[in-house]
Parts: structure tokens; sequence; C-alpha cells
């Protein structure tokens, strides 16, 4: 019998989440019946999604939505699975220990950095932006888990990367990232002069990648027939100060004189490409294409602690809790 | 020696154009050399992108941008051209009289109503919106020309029409050219609530036919995965009484959570495509299925206040000025 330590959704997100809209509890797991395992969390993933979809996919007292890598713990399993491991799902929301249905096959399959499971960056830019060699493609909220893997999916397939961070230090990580500009947009006088100067021929993919930044700048920066990917976070939207970014005049005349498009998409629309893409980003990795960097809290009771610093912007790189 | 009309561009429109920003000008065509042809006008075409598009594409003193069918006039040209046949082009602007290169087959081939050459209509629907039988369709400044021509091809195409327009006298209209529902904005309490009775299933594609009409509320209705055609006239931005309508908050998690499309097109876009769709409108002419009403202002001298009528939605149907 293991007790299961479990983060629930207390109540409701209002505007910018609170300590007190978490509640930890406990409970027995039943022993794993036929077909089933035991899986003990050895991290979890906090990402800005979890936030708009806690409000619609989610009842007040659920357990809070997530993923996680986590180990396979039952003996009968560890001669499947060699001991520890590591299974991946997004079905194991944030449990400590978790019984589910033994997977049909690891679905994990070899070593893999959490950091590079941005199958949003790979799909945004080849499915939706269509993106070719040569193009100019740009990214906001570039130094968090997904863009930074933007720009580098960008590089390796021969665009050029145009990065936009909210710190010094995030500029700095970019760089290092491999991206040919980066700048900080809390700090510069003009938002349309420094993308100007990142890009003076103009931006052909825009990753859209935290909800309603500036649509107006960009829109007219952007290149004829080209695309802008909407993989809104919408985080900004509930930060008051940044209010005025989330709305404004519409954008539609820019849409039609440049005859843009502008998409949203999730994720799970190309799940039947997953198994390939995974394997182009681990080989990626593995030629050191593709790099990193983790911000690890560690300590599964500061899940919430990690989300909400994750949502503010204190992470640079994939926001990990180890649990 | 013929003495030729011209309206010309005295002043760029700032807001709602005025009288004052025509100029009607006087001058003296030249003989046509060889391979040119003179041409007498008989319709101008008034039509909302002249507003925009002279913004951007004239500067002032230039002749007023626009379309117009006219007669072949040379006495030459009478055996090749039966006299009074008809050529269209969108290269004599606002001339009673011009001399142009001479066309190398009349691009009017045959009696052809000026108010269903909506080559922007069929493409929008097709093209951009990718429309199947079955669909939703709205289209809103239904009762105009391209509006009207958008509703009776989703018809055709076995879709079902839904268009709102700004009086009762244009919902009439679009009841007895086919739509299957309409309402007037104008007088409808919520916006939302018309749209919902019009379509409970909700829509599949949008085609934005005015600027920047209600974009939230519409995305809230869109089934998912499905597009918003933008053919913008941007004609409400200057209504100061409807300006709330051209701000507002982003579409964005719409955009995201339904995985929407907006994208903007020009007519040119497709214009390889041209002799092959006006062939199809004709058709459709000739059995029936599209019909049609003129708005017809009498007189060169009235152009200004045609167009400008016209931005005001007097019009029902396709506004033209008979030379």
């Amino acid at each position: 019998m293991v007790r299961a330590k479990t983060w629930t959704l207390r109540k409701h997100f209002e505007g910018f989440p609170q300590d007190s809209d978490f509640e930890l509890k406990e409970q027995e797991l039943p022993e794993p019946k036929d077909g089933e395992v035991l899986l003990e969390a050895v991290f979890l993933s906090v990402d800005p999604y979890m936030r708009p979809y806690s409000k619609v996919r989610m009842k007040e007292g659920d357990v809070m939505i997530g993923s996680q890598v986590a180990n396979v713990s039952s003996q009968e399993h560890r001669a499947v699975y060699r001991p520890a491991t590591e299974v991946y799902s997004s079905n194991m929301p944030t449990n400590s220990w978790s019984v589910t249905e033994e997977p049909s096959s690891p679905t994990w399959p070899e070593p893999f950095p959490f950091a590079c499971f941005r199958l949003t960056a790979l799909y945004g830019l080849t499915e939706v932006c269509e993106m070719k060699p040569g193009d100019v493609v740009l990214v906001n909220a570039a130094a968090g888990a997904v863009g930074s893997v933007v720009g580098q999916i960008a590089k390796i397939k021969g665009c050029k990367a145009v990065g936009c961070a909210g710190s010094d230090s995030k500029v700095a990580y970019l760089k290092e990232m491999g991206f040919d500009e980066a700048f900080n947009y809390k700090t510069v006088s003009s938002l349309e002069e420094a993308l100007k100067k990142a890009s003076p021929e103009g931006y052909d993919c825009f990753f859209e990648n935290v909800s309603c930044f500036s649509a107006r700048e960009i829109t007219q920066l952007c290149s004829d027939l080209r695309c802008i990917g909407v993989e809104c976070k919408i985080i900004f939207t509930f930060f008051d100060n940044i209010k005025a970014r989330c709305s404004g005049p519409y954008v539609h005349p820019q849409l039609l004189f440049k005859q843009l498009r502008m998409e949203g998409f999730l994720v799970y629309r190309w799940k039947h490409k997953n198994e390939e893409s995974l394997k182009q980003l681990m080989t990626w990795v593995k030629e050191g294409k593709l790099k990193y960097r983790e911000h690890i809290t560690a300590g599964f009771a500061n899940m919430p602690r990690a989300f909400m610093g994750m949502l503010k912007g204190e992470n640079t790189g994939k926001a990990i809790v180890k649990a």
C-alpha cells in the first residue's frame, strides 16, 4: 500500500494564481490490478497551458492537470521495463504516486531531456508557419521551454532566428542558444524600432508564444502572404500592468493588405506524427544541435511555487519540479 | 479629338470622404495610336476597396482608381469588336473617355452583369475558407455586392447561408436571394444571441466582409479548426459611432482553443484562375442560380455621391454609376 500526495485545484484561478488556490491531499492508492502499473513521479513539468486549461477542463477539487516523468515501480513490471525506466505521460497529473494502466510500450524509449520534448515548437514552425529555409522567424517568450526550441529549430532549418524575452540574462541565454538576434522587450524604448533593427528585412513567421503580444507592431513588419502561428499561453492577459497589450485596434487591415494568415493551434492536431517527430528531436539533441537549460525546483511540495514562478518568467529554460 | 472628364483625388480622405476630396477635370485626349483604342465609359463601378487603396496606391491629384465597363469606339475597331461591345477593365479608372492599349481579347466576352463579377466572393469561400457542403457560412455586409454573392454561392455549394445587414429592407432582400437566415445587426438586442439563433449549430466559415465586425462574438461561435476569411473593406473603421467594434480584446484565446485560422486575402492572388472562375459565375447567372440587384446612380458627375452613398450602406446590391 502506498500513500500518494496529490496537488488539487482548490479554487479556480482568478487573475494570477495564489497559494490558496492549491491544496495538497494525501490518499492511499489501491494495489495495481492486472494490466495496471504503479508509478513514482520523478519530475513534474510545469507549463503555461496548465493555467487556461484548468479553467476549461477541470472542476474545483480535481487533481491538477500536468505531465510527469515517472519510474515504473511494480515488482512484476521491473522485468519488462528496466528498473528506473522512465515513462512519460500527460495523463498522470500532479501525483507523487499513481496507479495507471500499463502503457502498451514505454512512451519514453530512451534518455531524452524533458526540456526538448517540445513538439509544439516543431509543429508550430513546420505545420502552421510552413517555415522555409531563409525565412526570418520571430518568437516571443523566447527563453522559455518552447521559445528556445523554436529558435534552435529555425536555425537548424536554415532560417534567421529573432527572439525577445523579458530580462538581459535571458537575452544572453538566447545568444548562447544560437539566436541571431535577441532583445529585452521590457527595456527597449520602442518595440517597433527593436523589431526593425533586429530584422530590417522584415519577418516571415511569427511564433506567437505569449498570447497577445503586440500583434499590431508585428503584423506591420510581416512579409506578404506569410503566417503567424498562435500558440497562446495566455499569461500576459492577467498581468494588469501590461493588459493594454492584450487589446487594441484589430489587426484586420494588416491581415488584409499583406494577406497574412493567423492561426491558432494545439499540439494534439498532429499526434499521428508524434513518433517520427520525437525521433527527429532526439536526433538533434544527440547531435548537439538542440541544447537546453532546465530550471529545477526541488520538492513535490513546491509544485505551486514552481508553477507560479514560471508564469512570472522566473525561469530561463524549461521549468521542472524534481519530486 | 475627344474631351474626357476625369475624377481626380484632390485630397487624401481623412475619416469619411467628402465632396471637397474630389475634383472633376477635363482634358483633350490624343488620337489613339496603332495598337490603342478609344473607349467610352458606360458604367463605373464604385466599391469599398477604393477608399483604403486610394491611400496606399495614389498620390493627391491622381485619377481616382476604379473599374468600368466601356464601349470600344474607334471606328477601325468596330469591325473587330461589334459596335457597343463592352470591355471591362480595372485599368481604366474614373474617366468618361480613355485611350488605352487594345486588349488582346475582349475581356468581357459575353453579356454578364457587373454585379456578378464577384471573384472575391468565390475565392474567399473556396480558396480561403475551403468551404465544404454542409458548412454554415456567415457573411456580414451581406446585402452588398460581394456579400449577396457569397451567400448565393454558399447555397449553390450545399451550405447554409447566414447574412447580416444594416436595415430591414436589406434583410428582406437577403431572404429573396435565398439566404437561410438573415438579421439586422443594428436592431438586434444582442449580436451574440442573434448569431446563436440564426445557427444554433455554430459557424464553419465567416466571410469577414467589413473590417472588424465583432470578431469576438463570432470566433466564440466558430467550429473548431475552421476559418475566417478576412476581406476587409475598412468601412466601419471611420464611422465614429461604431468605432468600438474595431478595437477590443484580441481574439487570440478563441483562435487558440478552437484552432481557428484567420486569413486576409486579395482577389489578385488567384488571377491565374480568373478565366475558369468567370465562366463558372456566368454559368450560374444563366442558370438563374445567381441573382443580383443593381443600385444605379445616373450621371458621370455623380460618381463621388454614389461612392460615398455606398460607403454609408445606401445601396442594396451592386453600386454602379451610369456614365
